[in-house]
């Protein structure tokens, strides 16, 4: 099993900014996906749309202005069984995201792409609230040919 | 040991153009640091200067236009014992990195920070090539309050 690490600070922001934007579907569609639907109350599952595809997510976890887990339910085979985790905490000024997208089964190709593509997403969100204004799909950086 | 994984497409450029970024003194200063000295043949080792400190690597193995080894010999604590690797294919018109960061002993704090950081750095890397202007340190994007 191996997860994908990452960790952004978001300058002059409370983290209870942050978990707005990773609790609401105004705050998701902000920063990873334009197309985001669904319900995102724990036991709630959220539909997270792109041009290649998409992503269901479960809500397993909600601690506010602490952590938000999402356990993948449907999407790219390589995604079954894995978990999504953003732990959030208060740096002075700044609200730190440790990010992690764990429990893949084997570091394949697929897996490099989605780390630096998660890396694209949460300078997005980072962006989003520090400037109020993010890059997520379908106006995301593209990192190769397969987005 | 936990890896850090990403992937890069290199669009319309050979895996030559890649590889030379790699491993000359004026590629590696265009994407990753102003301030790169050393040899960069096999077996020598490159100095990597950053306003926060400074990684040396030793260069273990060269395969033109196919593979580029890194050993960590000096620099952060935590990077101690770690390879960095780069594997390079082409893919159609682009020219792909797969790129690892291996052997780390914890999932610390410190190796979410580099996991998004060397993402940003493998972007000025593609940049470089493709525009002809990377983003190297000290221009390079910051991501939290450890740059």
């Amino acid at each position: 099993m191996v997860d994908i690490l990452h960790k952004v600070g978001v300058e002059g922001s409370s983290i209870n900014d942050v978990y707005a934007a990773l609790t609401t579907l105004d705050g998701l569609s902000g920063w990873w996906t334009d197309d985001t639907t669904g319900d995102p109350t724990v036991g709630g599952v959220l539909q997270f749309r792109f041009e290649p595809g998409g992503i269901d997510m479960k809500v397993l976890d909600l601690q506010p202005a602490r952590r938000v887990v999402w356990q993948v339910v449907d999407g790219p085979d390589e995604w079954a069984g894995t978990e999504i985790v953003f732990d959030l905490k208060q740096d002075g000024d700044d609200a730190t995201v440790l990010f992690k997208h764990q429990g893949w089964q084997e570091p394949v190709e697929f897996m490099h792409h989605c780390s630096t593509k998660w890396g694209v997403f949460l300078l997005s969100l980072k962006s989003l609230i520090e400037t109020g204004k993010g890059a997520p799909a379908p106006r995301d950086i593209k990192i190769d040919s397969w987005n």
